[in-house]
């Protein structure tokens, strides 16, 4: 007879629209069995240790039809990035007591039916938690984002928003390192000065003290955007879009401040897209996961030898999800939002 | 001493705010000299045959600073495409008597001061007004924007907004030359037919008698939206968002729709860009001249083939210029909308 445990479990109460609150993800205590089914030949049993907090999870809070991802189901445990270490395993990649990054539960312990999302951790020299952000989803989204859709070149303009979350401020080093001029919008005065003292962005400003965001980046791009990395949308979209200049990229990642209007801004000024010839593309990072080998290859070293930094914000237990969930949609994190379930 | 004639001319009156009127260009004589000054090495005086109207010329009746191209002059000529017999030339490779096509003024006779716009026609089995259209700046926009941006592939479904105008009927006849499934929007039942039944759209409908584009378009791309070739902006770009499949592509070639608004309609769903992973470019066909030679080996071929058809809709005088420019923008001209000057 396998071990049976007790699971505490943070479940989407139901539905959401507007903006979520603490109450609609409520704690749950279940029963789990730590071993896979016997007919299972792909399946891991893990024990959580880092959850990821990530801006697309709000999404996933509401009902949708036909979206690229499912609704989470109200009374289970959400979904999202983690980092775990296995402890049964049916499938021969995956033995008992390799760590493993990939889509995991919201609780202390997850039988994952598929490993096709999982990837084992090979190298433990780094902080574990870096698996939920440098070196996992938001680290593949920046170098996917940046260096597949922007094509930077040395000397040119850069424009991040959202700089100080857990894929901008990658893209700012990135930037910085391919020898562009990158500046970064955040929301608080301590964000602002993250990125210009740790990060080594040029520039930096805090969009909330801005009326005008045409004027502002008119003021720090003076000769105009060559690359923008959209993370938030609506109006700082449209002002970026009259600042572009000709053969401009925008790589749009995400559209932070749309996610909980229940009816998105419009943005006006794309007949700057014809006029700039403008290239304006969304991806997603699943597309770009075969790439992830030579990621680490590039990053892992930048890390070793200190030419490449991140910050966290870790919240500490499972109980602290909620909160630390929803504290992504006003800004309250500094850098990669992180909760920790176990430390081992 | 060279010989001076009276020039008819249709100058622009004033700037343009809202909907142009007819009564925004008007008629004035001058007096021009048919010859090249002395000291040009790169003039041409034409006498013009074919004016072509443009909804990009629009913009140029703005007052507008920082845009891709000069407002006009008020007072002096509209300036445009167009399709002229040379006069008198300094540069080498324009002789007198030659044809050319290029930006010419809205007037009986032009003196051309540099030739760097100006192409010389050297075909003429084809309709010389073709030069204002299919063989022109109009058939290079749809060429590069549907083969440059596009990358069109067999069995992909495409949308063509303002279809049967002078771009969108081409880039209809491409796509069903490369096996793509093809629909149109046009504006009257008459353009509608044409659409189908003359340039062999797989169907078509007047967007003027559909309330809800969402609805159209479900109706008429079941299984989504490939490519769609971008000509009118607002509320059908934000519904043919809501359709396009994964990895599609949007060439956005105009917006005519919003060119006489005082404030640009808001586009609301462009979080589908991430979801979708489509990318939206604009462009000019300033950038793609360079592939005028094999656009020509192309497009000359399938016109005399009969494999691509062209219809035009031709305005008499000079006269008669100011009424056809401004009925582009109420959709008032049924394909190419043409002026003749002078029928040699």
């Amino acid at each position: 007879m396998a071990e049976e445990v007790s699971n505490k479990q943070m479940v989407l109460k139901n539905y959401v629209k507007g903006f979520p609150k603490e109450s609609d993800i409520i704690l749950k205590t279940s029963i789990i069995k730590l071993k896979v089914p016997d007919d299972s030949n792909d399946a891991v049993v893990v024990k959580n240790l880092y959850l990821s907090c990530d801006p697309y999870m709000r999404g996933r809070m509401s009902e949708t039809e036909g979206s690229y991802i499912d609704s989470f189901t109200p009374g289970s445990p959400i979904i999202g990035y983690g980092v775990a270490r296995v402890l049964d395993s049916s499938h021969p990649n995956f033995k008992t007591g390799d760590l493993i990054w990939g889509l995991t539960g919201w609780e202390e312990y997850s039988l994952i039916k598929s490993t096709k999302g999982v990837f084992k951790i090979q190298h433990t020299n780094v902080p574990l938690s870096y698996y939920t952000g440098i070196l996992g989803m938001p680290g593949m989204t920046a170098y996917a984002g940046f260096y597949e859709l922007c094509l930077p070149k040395k000397g040119e303009t850069v424009f991040v928003s959202a700089a100080s979350g857990a894929v901008g401020q990658l893209v700012g080093q990135f930037a910085k390192l391919m020898g562009c001029y990158v500046v970064g919008s955040a929301g608080s005065k301590y964000k602002v000065d993250l990125l210009k003292n740790k990060f080594g962005f040029d520039d930096a400003f805090n969009y909330k003290e801005e009326s005008d965001f045409n004027a502002t980046l008119k003021r720090y791009f003076p000769n105009g955007i060559d690359i923008y990395f959209e993370n938030v949308g609506g109006k700082m979209l449209d002002a970026v879009l009259l600042n572009m200049n000709l053969h401009g990229r925008i790589a749009v990642c995400g559209m932070i401040s749309q996610y909980n209007l229940e009816e998105p801004e419009g943005v006006q000024n794309l007949f700057c897209l014809i006029t700039k010839r403008i290239r304006m593309e969304g991806f997603l990072v699943f597309d770009y996961y075969h790439l992830y080998p030579k990621f680490l290859e590039t990053v892992l070293p930048l890390i070793e030898e200190g030419k490449i930094t991140y910050v966290e914000d870790i919240a500490e237990g499972l109980e602290s999800g909620p909160s630390a969930l929803i504290g992504l949609f006003s800004g309250r994190n500094v850098g990669k939002q992180v909760v920790v379930v176990a430390r081992e």
